[in-house]
């Protein structure tokens, strides 16, 4: 037990070097000269007998008379506290016994093993500080493994609500995600960028734009960096932006947000086979990365990740319509693959991760680039789906002006109202493509929770704009 | 001669394997089978005589009439081209003599060993594929070392303006900057976070506020993360959000935007002075990288970054106060300290990074936190100057409901207003601390580029909304 007690005690009060410990006369509730004991991961050191200051804040609390018991979380792990009637001072007695869960606090006390204990050790109480008194109780379990709790009620104390372990596993993994992504991009040799949220004209019409009082003017958000990331290939070929996006979706669904984190890579010379494998294969790394960096959080949203066989399975477009008027659907050739239609169709390849190309032109973005002479109704294109979840959407660019120009006066925009963005194509724009995927669609797929809301910090929808 | 063709070159058109060709009857201006020939950096293979695919644009055209010299720039570096009548085809030859500065375009040739060129090799041209030809010439030139042409003119054909070198380098420190922060940040136990720009209420006052129609209500974009991430302290304790924020700045200077990117921190359990100490290491972390990964780039922008040393100078507030009283200026405490005056002051130790301290606490946000009894005229706050220019503001936070509903009323802030932001300090908030450094701001200090505008990629000011 020993050497359990060594190596999870290490892993959940993480300690470089135990600190000398000033303790003043300070108010209750001040952080003063108090600072937490921090130990490396490496260091193979038994805290037993050890005096160690834990921080956190109450995750449960069992009172057996003259035995309390608190669990106390970090962002490591959990440490059990007990303060025994003959072990520790009346004042840290009484203090224990009125605590609430929720309470942040700071206890300096002695580490002794202890089998029972979650982490194969407790820590006995020589002190207490009381950071932030809970006034109140949550009106949800943080123990509790399910979102069954209204995500409304949830929501409107989220940052209560994601103190919880399932949620807690949600981030972690989607920390994970941006952290390979960038990883995996940077050494692709891509660059990253901002682009203005705040922008002049609709990159994809209109119809679901927030408009915003941009000094004297009328502006609107970005729903995309589409534009910019476009005009970057000039300048650096290959660029990636992770950032908002805005729209003003209409409906309540599961999968919408009115406000999300968009994954955006552009990339020159190349078509959109390059950039499917490319988007692949960063999927790969991020399963490959989050098997090994969140095997705990994996753990607590009982998920087992499944291996990633590359290439992904494509299927075209026309051959899944073909398939869907096969098996009796109402759908014909140029409709859109709603999700409700895509989960009829009884192909296994599209159990998990898997593309739709070659789309009929007339349904994708003017800036989308049509299939050679002959087979321009369709366009180099394609969808990232997992099962009837639509993840990213990709596609060749046009790079030149004259066919750009066409292609939006076919879908009846305003060409004057690009002139800002046709100009740089006077310079020599090169052959480009590129995918934009949705972070929060991702994280659906990757963790298995059906309300988009519940991977996003502070979701905004028609309904809420708060917290 | 020929090992520096080595190094170079593999440098500069950088490949893997030589892809087999496959070269068929595609139009023009199509990418096709073509794909540009890559070398892995380690490979040192001597590439004379090899044939290669370089793809990039025009930097430069030199007309010798029998002899055409073009360089062709990528993000690598230049390749010099030389077309020679008696070495190549006639329409090989005639193609690069209609070319124009910035047609973007593939060349298939051969390797051949140049001391003039820049370096060292140049490539004989056997095929052509123009992607783009360029229609107009450039109102600048993008050889030009400086950034003298006006500012407006460039932002107009921004694209097109950031294929200059001095562009290209700023850009390139940028990108090294953003990963620098966020490795250090990871690595100190931060989780990233995405809060949300669409926002309800005001942080810190209504003035310079962004107003959106949101569905049918009113609200703002996010001037700061500054609510959330503190909030996200009780779930995560160290956090950290680089995104967007909008200021509706009604001022025409050279060192604000109207949108810009902040990399914003918060940690659990320390105060302003521990979190001093994080940021001035960042800074230091962030100066090595450049000076490691960007040399090139500071060359090109003819600099030479200075030896960071640390701590920062620690200035208080009251005593520069004092000083300035002393050399003369008409300023009296609790004044703001304006860049202008900041100029004044003879010190030689704020002459690069340092600090100014313990602010009055009525010159800072609700939020944080005044110094202890008796001392509550000034807070535990600093601001991070690079000379006159403020790069970073931060402080220790409010912790305690009481606290921030009495601040809040002592600066006529309507406390309903913050209720979803109240409601969770009756749930144990930790202590907690935090800063946010404004990139661009921290990108002037770096690069020594005087305008804002140049650090941004699409910069957004009272005049500017596109490109």
């Amino acid at each position: 037990m020993l050497s359990a007690l060594k190596v999870k005690l290490t892993y959940s009060i993480k300690l470089n070097t135990i600190q000398a410990l000033k303790l003043s006369e300070l108010k209750q509730d001040e952080l003063g000269q108090w600072r937490r004991t921090h130990y490396s991961y490496e260091v193979n050191v038994s805290l037993t007998g050890r005096e160690v200051i834990v921080m956190g804040w109450v995750s449960t609390i069992r009172d057996h008379g003259n035995t309390q018991f608190i669990v106390v979380r970090d962002r490591y792990s959990d440490v059990q506290v007990v303060a025994k009637k003959s072990e520790c001072t009346e004042q840290v007695f009484e203090q224990i016994r009125q605590l609430r869960e929720h309470t942040t606090l700071a206890v300096r006390g002695k580490v002794r093993s202890q089998q029972k204990a979650a982490n194969g050790a407790e820590v006995i109480p020589l002190e207490l500080k009381i950071f932030s008194i809970a006034k109140k109780a949550a009106p949800f379990l943080v123990q509790s493994k399910t979102l069954s709790v209204g995500i409304d009620t949830r929501l409107n104390l989220r940052a209560v609500d994601l103190r919880r372990n399932v949620l807690q596993s949600v981030f972690h993994i989607r920390h994970t995600t941006l952290n390979t992504i960038r990883d995996f991009l940077v050494k692709q040799g891509f660059i990253e960028i901002n682009t203005p949220k705040m922008i002049a004209t609709a990159t994809e019409g209109g119809a679901t734009l927030f408009p915003i009082f941009y000094y004297d003017r009328e502006a609107f958000l970005a729903q995309s960096p589409q534009l910019y990331k476009e005009q970057l290939t000039m300048a650096f070929e290959n660029v990636f932006e992770i950032g908002p996006i805005f729209r003003a979706e209409p409906s309540r669904t599961n999968r919408h947000l009115s406000e999300a984190t968009s994954i955006d890579v552009e990339q020159a010379f190349v078509d959109y086979n390059d950039i499917m494998s490319l988007l692949e294969r960063m999927i790969s790394h991020i399963v490959d990365s989050i098997k090994e960096k969140n095997s705990n959080d994996l753990d607590c949203l009982g998920l087992e990740l499944p291996n990633i066989n590359l290439p992904f399975p494509r299927h075209s477009y026309s051959n899944l319509i073909n398939k869907l008027q096969a098996i009796g659907e109402t759908i014909k050739w140029g409709d859109d693959l709603s999700p409700q239609i895509m989960k009829n169709l009884p192909d296994e390849t599209m159990n998990a991760f898997y593309f739709i190309t070659d789309w009929p032109t007339a349904v994708k973005p003017f800036y989308v680039k049509p299939k050679s002479v002959g087979s321009e109704r369709l366009c180099e294109s394609f969808d990232l789906m997992y099962r009837s979840l639509e993840i990213s959407s990709g596609s060749t660019r046009i790079n030149r002006k004259d066919d750009l120009l066409e292609r939006m006066r076919k879908q009846g925009l305003n060409t004057q109202a690009f002139d800002y963005h046709l100009r740089v194509f006077d310079y020599g724009v090169p052959p480009h493509a590129g995918f934009g995927v949705g972070l929060e669609r991702l994280l659906m797929a990757l963790t298995a929770i059906e309300n988009i809301r519940d991977v996003t910090l502070y979701p905004r929808d028609i309904d809420r704009l708060t917290p």
